[in-house]
């Protein structure tokens, strides 16, 4: 299994925090040592970077805890391989290109029989079953829609697939388009959304803790959305298996 | 305008050298400030690094110069920008999937009337002619091969959309398609092929010097291709205006 990390705010924040305490999960407090990667938006492109090597002990990203960027949508993960050889095609946040944005996607589970469903447009680079989800995915999305369709149709669209694929295993995702952060709990999810007034956190991974009131203005708001929670003295809210939640500016949109 | 290196060998071997001669450039020993990317393939995928800050002082660019990330293909690409904004979304090289690999593009120089070519597949995500050129290369091999075709067809195919956009401005280029390395002489481009018996180079930017024999084995064969030299103690050879060539494994193949 895998684990995810996507933030959604409405304001460019950098995810330092969250992503030190999710990168010790990568060999070291977690077995996910398979590889890592994140995606940082800036407007409709996405900065990435990936490592097939365990986060604990990167590199990459030891720069990106110490170098601040920052972004209004990011998507992280970290493996532990069950299909597909550790390499870097199969090292998720996966991403293409829809509509001039780029789209990014990364998945926690295991989809039975997803490679017999056949692709059209996009094409797997690597050979997990979650890029071919992905490619489906896509797919599906480009046929139905020529250009962006209006929110609602377009959120809709995006949960009917995620429940079709649901069915065939598990299937937590998140998925971001540029402007929305997609999420479902297939099986684990939980959220916790940040704003005035800010408190402090404490990693579990770590034990390292932040004053969020020190770096951000009372207009500010951020949301987290993790695999498994990375604090020990905030409220993360569950999401229900099969729920499905839509983010936009650090807000629920759906 | 824009500087490009590329680099097609037989084993995966760092960059770091050049890289670092290239970097200087973007700001330091040269005008080329307004962004850089690097795009590292391992096998199909390829790693990307953008930063649309200056190279020369770029965290990310230092990251990349210690830790030598090892590839058979590199592209990477220093922005003087003419059009477009600087912003992530214009920095090269661009990428995009097609037959399940990773395609690579960096551009140096002007393209009249590109943008009003339609774009049918691929769609630019910034707001460069380049990317709109790479776009439209990319929609043109697409429709004319369902998939990877004979490496003669590929080849003649590719250099007939090159010097088709030539016409239409400036355009040195680099492509890779994950096996080959595609470079375009518009106006300026030269290349150097490293092999056995390997001996010292000297960057013009730096003045820092090389032993390449300490680094390599006498069966490895590596090749750049830069749209200025960046030693000064070698021969590289200048391409000629409309002079295209493909590289594989380090050497030539067309």
């Amino acid at each position: 299994m895998c684990e995810l990390l996507g933030m959604s705010a409405n304001v460019p924040t950098d995810v330092c925090f969250s992503f030190t305490g999710l990168m010790r999960r990568g060999g070291e407090t977690g077995p996910h040592q398979d590889g890592w990667g994140i995606g940082l938006y800036e407007d409709k492109a996405c900065r990435t970077f990936h490592d097939p090597n365990p986060g604990a002990w990167s590199e990459v990203a030891k720069l990106i805890q110490d170098y601040a960027m920052k972004s209004k949508h990011v998507i992280a993960h970290i493996r532990k391989a069950n299909r597909g050889k550790v390499c870097l095609a199969n090292t998720h946040p996966f991403t293409r290109e829809l509509w001039g944005s780029t789209w990014l996607f990364a998945h926690n589970g295991q989809l039975k029989g997803i490679k017999t469903r056949p692709l059209q447009f996009y094409q797997t680079v690597g050979t997990t079953d979650s890029e071919h989800a992905f490619c489906w995915m896509m797919d599906r999305i480009r046929k139905r829609f020529k250009q962006r369709p209006p929110e609602k149709e377009l959120i809709d669209y995006v949960k009917r697939l995620a429940i079709e694929l649901d069915k065939t295993g598990v299937f937590n995702f998140m998925l971001c388009d540029s402007k929305n952060l997609y999420a479902y709990c297939s099986t684990r999810m939980s959220w916790i959304t940040r704003k005035h007034p800010f408190g402090k956190a404490r990693l579990i991974d770590t034990g390292n803790t932040i004053d969020f009131s020190q770096y951000t203005t009372p207009r500010d708001v951020v949301t987290m959305v993790a695999s498994m929670k990375l604090t020990d003295n905030e409220t993360w809210i569950d999401m229900e298996k099969g729920e499905f939640l839509v983010f936009r500016n650090g807000k629920i949109v759906n």
